[in-house]
C-alpha cells in the first residue's frame, strides 16, 4: 500500500513557508512605501547569503533609519503582521552551493523559517546576478517591491528564476536506483536529478535523465512531492519511475557509480545504521523523503521501520 | 472514480517529443560540428517564431552551405537519425505570446512535430533576449550547441529559463472554480493559473493563487499532469486542490469572472456544446486535458459523456 502522507516523516527544507506575499502590495508603490515605513517592518538578516540566528529563530531587526527601500524587496508580511525585507546586495562573495551554515539552518530554527530563509536567498542572489539588461545589457534597478528588475535603458522588465529540476527514483522489482557524484562525500547515494528543459514535460525529462545518466528506459512516471531548493532557486520535482530492464549504462561524467538498492537497504540507510549499504542524503534534501515515501509503499520490506 | 489514464483524450500541445537531445554531442565540440557538417542534418523552418509546415508535416531543409553553427542551436537527433537545428536570430519582431498560426499548428502537424516547435521556439525567444549578460551587461555567445550562452566579459554561464506556473481547479461538492480574464474571447472560461515564485513548492504557489485570485483557501492539492508551454517558455504543472468554503473575492485586475461549474457544464463545454455554460479553453491548453481529468474522476455526473 502506497502512503498518502508524504509529510509523515517531516517536510523537507524550505518548505511550510508561512509568508503572506501580499502580491497586491508589490504592485502598490504607496501601499510597499508604507509597509518599508512601518515600525513593524523587519529585516531578515544575512552574511553575503548566509543565515544569521539568534534565540528566537532568523534574526530580525528594524530597518535601519537610513535605510533605502529601492535596496530592499519586500518578502512578505508574517504571521506577527510584520512585513520582512531582505537587503540587495550588488556582489556575492560566494557561490551558489549550499554550504555547511545553510544546510544546517533547519536544526536551529522552525520549518517557516527555513521557508523564509530559502526565499531571501533565492532572491538576493538573483537580483546581485541580474544588475544589467540581458536585452540590451544597460543597468537594470530593483522592481515590484523586488520581484522584478527593470531595465533603465529598453524597459524590459525581468523576474525572478524558478528552475525546476526532476529529482527520481526508477524502480525494478522492489529495488530503486540510487547513484552517486564524484564529488560528494564517501558512500553518499542519492535519487538522480537534472533541470527541466524547454520543451519537454515534468515526466519527459525524467525518463530522459534517467536514458543519459544510467541509460536505463522508464514508464508510468508518478508526482511525489516538490521543494523549493535555494542553491540558488530550483524547484526540485520528485518522481517514481517503472523500469523493465535494469541493465546500466552510466554516463561516467555525471555519475560515479549507481546501484539497485532493496527496501532494507533503504530503511537501514534512512535510519542511519551504520551497516546500511549507502549514506543517505540529509534530511532536508527530497530526496530523504522520496526514498521515505517510496520505503513507506514498497511491497513488504522484510525488515520495515515502524 | 477517478480517471488514471490523463491521456485519454490526447496529449496536450507540445507534450509528446520524439527528439534526442543528445546532451553528449552538446558538450562536445567535434560531435557537434559533426553533426552540423552531417548530409542528414536539417534547419527547422521558423519565420520569426512561427512556425512553417509543408505536406509532411513542420518544414525541415538541408542547412545552407553557407550556414555557420554558432548561429544555430541543435535541438536534437530525430528518429530517421537526422540532426535538427534551428536558426537563432537576434531581434524579435513579434511579443512571446501565442498566435492563431502557432495556436493551431497541432491541427497540420504530428504531436511529436508540435513538441519540436515548442521547443525551436522557446529557444529562439530565450537566445534573442539573452545577447547580453545579465551579471556584467557584455554581450553573450551560444554556447553548448545552443544550449548556453556563455560571457565574452566575465565568462559567466546562462541556461535557457523554464518558468514554472501552476494551473489549478478548485473542487467544492462536485463543483470546480472557472474564472475568465479581461483579455479572453467572450464566454471564454478555464482554470486559474500563475507562476511559481522563489521559495514555494507546486502546492504552496497553488494554493496562494487561489487566495490571490480568488480569496479561498484549499488543501490536498493533487499533481495531475504538465505541459511545456512555449510562450516563451513555461512549465504548466495541473493540480486539483480541494475548498471547503466557496465564497469567493475576486482580484478583480486579475479576474473579471467566476464560477463554480458542475460536471454537466463541463461535459457540455468540453463538447463544444453551443449551449455550455462557458466556452471551453482550446485543446492544446493543458486546462482542457485537466477539467477532462477532472470530469473522468468526478462523481456521478448526470449527464457524463461516453
Amino acid at each position: 500500500m502506497h502512503g498518502t502522507d508524504p509529510q509523515a516523516h517531516g517536510l523537507p527544507g524550505f518548505v511550510g513557508g508561512t509568508l503572506d506575499r501580499v502580491d497586491h502590495i508589490r504592485s502598490n508603490p504607496a501601499l510597499h512605501a508604507q509597509a518599508f515605513a512601518s515600525p513593524n517592518a523587519r529585516l531578515l538578516v544575512l552574511e553575503g547569503l548566509e543565515p544569521v540566528t539568534d534565540d528566537h529563530g532568523l534574526a530580525l531587526v528594524p530597518l535601519a533609519a537610513d535605510a533605502r527601500i529601492e535596496q530592499h524587496v519586500l518578502l512578505g508580511v508574517d504571521l506577527q503582521d510584520r512585513p520582512i525585507f531582505a537587503h540587495l546586495v550588488e556582489t556575492l562573495e560566494q557561490g551558489p552551493n549550499a554550504t555547511p551554515r545553510s544546510r544546517g539552518l533547519a536544526d536551529l530554527v522552525s520549518a517557516s523559517d527555513v521557508a523564509l530563509y530559502g526565499t531571501a536567498r533565492s532572491l538576493v542572489h538573483w537580483h546581485a546576478r541580474h544588475r544589467f539588461c540581458s536585452v540590451c545589457g544597460a543597468p537594470t534597478h530593483a522592481h515590484k517591491a523586488g520581484w522584478a528588475r527593470r531595465c533603465e535603458s529598453c524597459a524590459s522588465e525581468h523576474f525572478p528564476r524558478v528552475d525546476p529540476v526532476s529529482i527520481m527514483l526508477a524502480e525494478h522489482q522492489g529495488r530503486v536506483l540510487l547513484g552517486r557524484q564524484h564529488s560528494w562525500p564517501p558512500g553518499r547515494y542519492s535519487a538522480l536529478a537534472g533541470f527541466i528543459e524547454p520543451g519537454e514535460t515534468v515526466e519527459e525529462a525524467v525518463a530522459r535523465e534517467l536514458k543519459e545518466e544510467a541509460g536505463i528506459s522508464v514508464h508510468s512516471v508518478r508526482y511525489v512531492m516538490s521543494q523549493p531548493w535555494p542553491f540558488p532557486s530550483s524547484l526540485m520535482i520528485a518522481c517514481i519511475a517503472q523500469c523493465d530492464d535494469p541493465a546500466l549504462t552510466l554516463d561516467e561524467t555525471e555519475i560515479e557509480h549507481a546501484f539497485w538498492c532493496d527496501a532494507d537497504g533503504v530503511a537501514a540507510a534512512l535510519a542511519g545504521d551504520p551497516d546500511a549499504p549507502f549514506l543517505a542524503p540529509p534530511r532536508m534534501a527530497v530526496a530523504w523523503h522520496l526514498l521515505d515515501h517510496w520505503l513507506r509503499g514498497a511491497v513488504a520490506p522484510s525488515d520495515a521501520r515502524a
